[in-house]
């Protein structure tokens, strides 16, 4: 399973490719269009999140509601781009027009905590805007949409769900070990900071007020949990088919995340040994692991327990309090950028988390249970659950 | 570039193959001896990394002190070979011999904490024995073998320098802030824990005596250092080209790790924006950043800044107050194997982490910067920070 | 540097997106429509053909002229697709409305030398609908269509230049060394079957009329040839890295593609070493050679004479005079659907083989001389050449 | 499925990894063994073939005859080594002793036909030795030895059996249409020319008695069968899924090949479509085909008839009448090296064919049906056939 996203964040669409799915999973444009509406979810976003549609065209892969096994290629329009038309055009536009045009001025002063000054230099362009394009969170979009369609293959052939929730955000923190169900999706998504407990979310929200008071942003974590994972997604047999490690580039690879975390994570790090393993218990309904610190991985291999991964995502890094910089015309000290007005963007941070992981999960699944077609691939999982040599 | 490591715990050898490097880069035997035994280094290790022996040969791609563009072949022999001979046998062994061998006995009880359980599941075999040789940290001799020769080529080529420290082992921690600089190594090496200061380190010793009393194993947290990394590796252009992304998988698929971090990580989710972010700052010696907490990557991209990571790894699983399994023989409760008796395997896995980070370098300065010979591969760099449109 | 295309030959569009690209490629809309006008061309073709318009649109990557480093994505619009909104819908769509539609009528009877028996069993679809809207040679305007952009990128880094030309059409076969040179396109797409030897395109001509009037089809051979490729692409250390492998792939992926040559390919296995290779001359010029017989590759590595590559293309599966197949869902034999008018696309393969020459001869640019603005690509290979050890 | 070789061609040893085997498949060292003891096979081989001895050596992956689904390694010894101990020796090596060496002195007469000058000017070096070295056709031990693996993965998950013979060397040719069975592979290696039909094999002999009179070298061309293969392998969906362009890489990736045919392939674009296909009959047994033109494939899927591919050898470019080169040290011109004295390689050409077509079949086996044990490979190829939709 391979796929690909592009698309700037104001031109006239994201477009994701997704290869390597079998016929017959059960995908809609609702689907998608209902799970990009969950990562416009949360309190403290700006404005932009409020009137943006995305408009969702399949392009390819998908016929009468079931995948065809050809690659899947989604299409979100951008509502927006009327406004964006010749500062985004692929063509060259006469100069004297763009000249005209505020909102293709050169960005000149680079922001910190933003890909705009590495991105500049790497790529050799004397301003930021065709960095931040494509750098902008707006890209999720088109992860989130193929993480819908991964999410159907994986309900549909091994039963997987996956939830996730809001556990820090900023100084407040969710109360350990409240770990939602899949079933919970719908109250989570109704609070404002998408977090299961109530004092907790208020005190998230408080933690916002005031940094939208102060003029600042705030970071947080997110959990993810998907439950119905089998045992042996992943290998031990070679780093990069760890399970874990695919999970950790997967949540790292978002925007603004700077760690990651499998089951209890830096925790681990500091109790010892005899507290922090999953000791295995045969029980009557099969063998059970006595707690989920290992967060449903052993050895880079999933356990068939709870898996659970969690991710930090730094403070949104266009402060409204503009930080220092240096503006590249005149090598000048100079105040960042400052296009956005979010205050914090981790309840979202979890929705594209969610789909990270389907993705991940489903790219483990394809790899070990093959199949060309959804009642191939269930059948290949249901005979290796019948044939599990300790259950 | 593109690498694989073959090879078991018991087996003849390890063999690691490292593909895609350029002609020209200084290869020695000597230099990947050196490096596997820093990774035999640390206090709180068992008898077996004082007995073990590396006997390394290069079987391709390296003549007369220099790479030759040809795939690296390094293989590390196992001194112990001879007593695993015939448990470890490639053919097939008479039955009556293998039954008279105490070694050869199928291990019944996985132990929590390692892949034996969930590996034996997965590949359908009936004792954790063909499991436990392959997940076994002893791999990771073939990823530091592989790591000595890339850190030849980031030296040569953009004088890349790398070094790694102990900054928590279980409770105790080092001071924040205190960097190692490359010259430190030698003084880091010789410290029973490979941590910079003597307080600290002493406090590390003083958990690993008292783990040791305790029948126990220890965790902790490693950090890595990339110095002269140029800005512009990696990319913010699509998620698995995130330097910070493949950093992150390289560092979770270590054995035992379970977290990782990039700059300040999990911390700049709790302070707000105005706090958490580089400010750029123009200078007479070029562009600057305030602080280093984003850890030398925004965007996905290396910033010209110092690269730091950290990675936790959990206690060793293997402990000697013996975990609860099952025999799966039986299906009845068990104390799990309990074959090692390290109590802490930390300062070893700074090592393997830099070798790791390494290696995901190695590969963001071929994929950037091209070149089939050092020379050439040096010109390109060279090129690119005498053209930089900021610097 | 990856690419993927997505999209059924009836559905809305075709999506096509490659990742991997510098910023400051110049490419444009009507670069690529231009391209996909060609690939229109000959002689032989049925109707849709003629009223089929390619609708170019960009969706990322590129703006105001030149790429931006981030991936292209480019969409090729299907004009017809208001009649097959409700047939190819991604959607599901009322089973009456559909019931009523000859266009959704289930094409049960695969047709020899296509996909749909293959993909149907493989797929487990019991209609060959979604799999030959996807097997369908409408997917090479995607290939076409990155081709153009890959084009682009070779001659502002590299200088080189594609041409291809018929060379067998049926039984009809263009005199061997006549080898048009770039500035030959125009001709070549005036001439109705792209021949540039005036008698030869007469005989594929009359070859053509005939099958016509025999209600049959014909295949041929193309060859393409790369103008100004420096030595050194591709390797010989190790099998897929060679240039040859990598061209053989490409060109054998095309549809209805069963032969490849590099060179003078098979008729070098009839004549001896002693007249099958390229002597090397020093001359005042630099090393050249004394014939083109290997077709520019030695080793798996481009030598810097001419590339010459060939696809061999079977006569169009759908043959008028329909073969012999059977109805799935009676098991009974059958004659094969027949949906299509054309004689011969050979002409047409020949642009789509320059498109896929062109994807693989820029990879191989991009991981050899690296570079993440056009400039830097130049230079590298500028400074690569001006070092040449031997020249 | 994932593999590298390493190794040099008077190095200490060849090695290569295959990653991506599950457990059980059986393997041994006599198996390998065997493999390479028929890569020496064929008339017209000079000595080295004659003395050489293959030390098989498993380093990874087997144990007890059977694959652990751990990266399989397995290392070819040269018993020549000691020979060659100083001039190969990967660590620096007393330049005094070095310059009394006839062996170690520098090639600097490139000879055309090989990688020795592209190779050169591509890594930099000025002289051939570090690139004959990994050029050399040696290297196909390694791919032989991983091919013996392939198909005892291939045999006990799907019953697939390889077998090839020579059909054209130089001017002599077998009769169109004999087709070799599995059961005939001892008959054929016991053929000096591994070609079936005696009196062709006579006419095949008497051109290499010609050619080593006359001081040359021959081509030929051999033809690889795979039965058995089920439908279904390789894709539609995407150009470099599809399993013709994955053989053809494959078979283009091996050393002097030079043309690529599937079925009939050059002879099927000279031929109208009426004839060219494979017509679908539905028989007692199940669907069969009409005629095996296509080489069992279509649409870029196997069709479940006997898989056919041909690959063309030009003659052995080290020609004993040396060809013209030039010496790089003076730029003046020069004979070329000339080091063995083969006469024709193509007998073994096609034990190195056979080889390739495993590996390829066995990754798109992997790819199909997954599975981690040979067990649940076998159930889930089982599974797929017995609901096949079209039989």
């Amino acid at each position: 399973m391979r796929w690909l996203t592009a698309g700037e964040s104001h031109g006239p669409a994201l477009v994701a490719t997704l290869e390597g799915l079998p016929a017959g999973v059960p995908v809609t444009t609702a689907m998608v269009a209902d799970a990009l509406a969950r990562r416009r979810l949360g309190y403290g976003r700006g404005a932009r999140m409020k009137f943006e549609q995305d408009e969702v065209t399949f392009l390819g892969g998908v016929r009468h509601g079931e995948t065809m096994g050809s690659p899947v290629a989604v299409m979100v329009g951008n509502t927006e781009w009327p406004k964006w038309e010749q500062v985004m055009s692929a063509d060259p536009v006469d100069p004297e027009v763009l000249a005209g045009l505020a909102r293709n001025e050169p960005l000149t002063r680079p922001r910190p905590g933003h890909a705009d000054l590495a991105g500049m230099q790497k790529y050799s362009i004397d301003e930021a805007r065709p960095i931040l394009e494509r750098a902008s969170a707006r890209e999720t979009a088109a992860r989130v949409a193929l993480g819908a369609v991964a999410r159907s293959y994986l309900k549909e052939t091994c039963g997987i769900e996956i939830v996730s929730h809001v556990v820090e955000l900023a100084a407040a923190k969710a109360p350990a070990g409240v770990l939602p169900l899949p079933a919970d999706e719908a109250r989570l998504d109704e609070d404002p900071v998408r977090c299961l407990d109530a004092d907790a979310s208020k005190a998230m929200v408080a933690e916002i007020d005031q940094a939208h008071k102060d003029g600042d942003t705030l970071g947080g974590v997110v959990e993810v949990l998907a439950y119905g994972v089998p045992v042996g997604l992943g290998s031990h047999v070679h780093w990069d088919r760890r399970l874990d490690a695919r999970l950790a580039a997967a949540l790292m690879g978002i925007q603004a995340i700077k760690g990651v975390e499998v089951g209890d994570g830096f925790e681990l790090a500091r109790i010892p040994g005899s507290q922090a393993h999953d000791e295995i218990l045969p029980t009557p309904e099969g063998v059970k692991r006595a707690s989920g610190r290992s967060g449903g991985t052993e050895g880079g291999l999933s356990t068939g327990e709870l898996l659970r991964v969690r991710a930090a995502m730094k403070p949104i890094a266009t402060v409204p309090r503009a930080l220092q910089t240096l503006d590249v015309r005149t090598g000048e000290p100079a105040k960042a950028h400052h296009q956005r007005s979010d205050v914090c963007a981790v309840p979202a941070a979890g929705i594209v988390a969610e789909a990270m992981v389907a993705l991940v999960l489903a790219d483990a699944v394809a790899e070990k249970f093959g199949g060309d077609n959804v009642s191939e691939t269930r059948r290949n999982v249901q005979s290796y659950l019948d044939n599990l040599i300790v259950r």
